[in-house]
């Protein structure tokens, strides 16, 4: 049986069950996990901010992924899904994820925020072409509250720029996150069939799960490049 | 000299410097940096959550702390005062506040929750009543925005029902978080004129600050009621 049917997970009020397809119900769960677990690692590392500028700003990128959450959130419950069933099978791939990037440094800290808000915001990106005009409008939602990493960015700037040898560990720093992230995301796309079918039908293309990873891979060079490293 | 001058801390872009009370800058302090705290101590609870809905329900009343600062950044960006500068009074009572109530299990950390954001709110209710217009527009938008603890208070009352000892430690418990945030309230209020002297005209009497505290007590009692406990 596809996956790409109904989801079977969770139960709407009513009895109606349901109206979402697998795939769709994985992506947002995969969304809203990945926000939650950023949440608990952005508001960990916002107290080892050097500065209270610095841990207010990492709070509110914190704050702003709840934000995201709850969005999530409703819109699943509005649909018959319960979010825990949608978030189960990627808390483990997440939690793998965040135990293998453990910042030893405010500066790690820095750049692993601000590529996890990129990463995101390109998946939101992504999903918003291939969705029912429903799921599309709360993906937009989404993505108009992204861009809370203009502190992020101005920190790593100023510190890069007066240490050559920040910058290169920095610029490994940045291909380890992104390398440990696509390891992950390839075994949650082999797990999860409607999730495949979902990138394929959106993508158009029998390759299109390795182009979706390649998109991510420039976007993230790009993201590198602009913070002033790779 | 009175305090209750425009607050020489910060200083604004265009060098016409602060334009509020020092007594309002010093509330509004005291409010920033309680809800930057709560945020750190709600989401370092939110991990011992026993259950995701815990964990999100925690997660974000955390967020809404920083919506909450981030209002109060703004406003006092307007007004030519440094956040910071605003809340410096304040870290070491607060911090002292956590670390003499650190919760030593889930209830506790959501009797603390909810303790913690109704004295806010009661604290943001008077002082609605004794500001300018434009101050009072601030407090009442996030007065408005305040109410996310449906969940601790479901939580707590499910567990007392269940065990009547349960509910005779958070009672104490409960006691005990007011007990000590009053005292740190009573060293605040001493230390600084500014707020003494609004507290005083606000609620126009020499016994003002008095029962003011009388009042967030009673307030305090009430909620606790509320929870079948007290």
């Amino acid at each position: 049986m596809s996956e790409n049917t109904p989801a079977a997970a969770g139960v709407d009020p009513e009895g109606v069950g349901p109206d979402i397809d697998q795939g769709v119900v994985d992506l947002l769960g995969v969304l809203a996990y990945g926000e939650l677990s950023a949440f608990d690692r952005l508001s960990e590392d916002a107290r080892s901010a050097p500065t209270m500028a610095g841990r207010a700003a990492l709070s509110a990128m914190a704050a702003a992924e709840i934000g995201h959450y709850t969005k999530i959130d409703k819109f699943l419950a509005g649909h018959g899904v319960d979010i825990e069933d949608a978030m189960r099978p990627f808390i483990g791939h997440f939690d793998t994820w965040h135990a293998s990037t453990a910042p030893r440094s405010w500066l790690e800290s820095l750049v692993k925020a601000y590529v996890g808000d990129g990463l995101a915001a390109d998946l939101y990106r992504e999903m918003a072409g291939w969705l029912d005009d429903d799921s599309r409008a709360l993906v937009l939602d989404v993505l108009a509250d992204t861009g809370h990493s203009a502190f992020a960015e101005r920190e790593v700037r100023s510190a890069i720029e007066r240490d050559r040898a920040v910058r290169d560990r920095l610029t490994l720093w940045g291909r380890r996150l992104l390398g440990e992230a696509l390891t992950q995301a390839q075994y949650v796309v082999a797990e999860r069939d409607g999730l495949a079918e979902l990138i394929v039908a959106g993508t158009g293309d029998l390759a299109g799960i390795a182009a979706l990873f390649r998109r991510l891979q420039q976007q993230h060079g790009r993201r590198m490049t602009a913070l002033g490293l790779g």
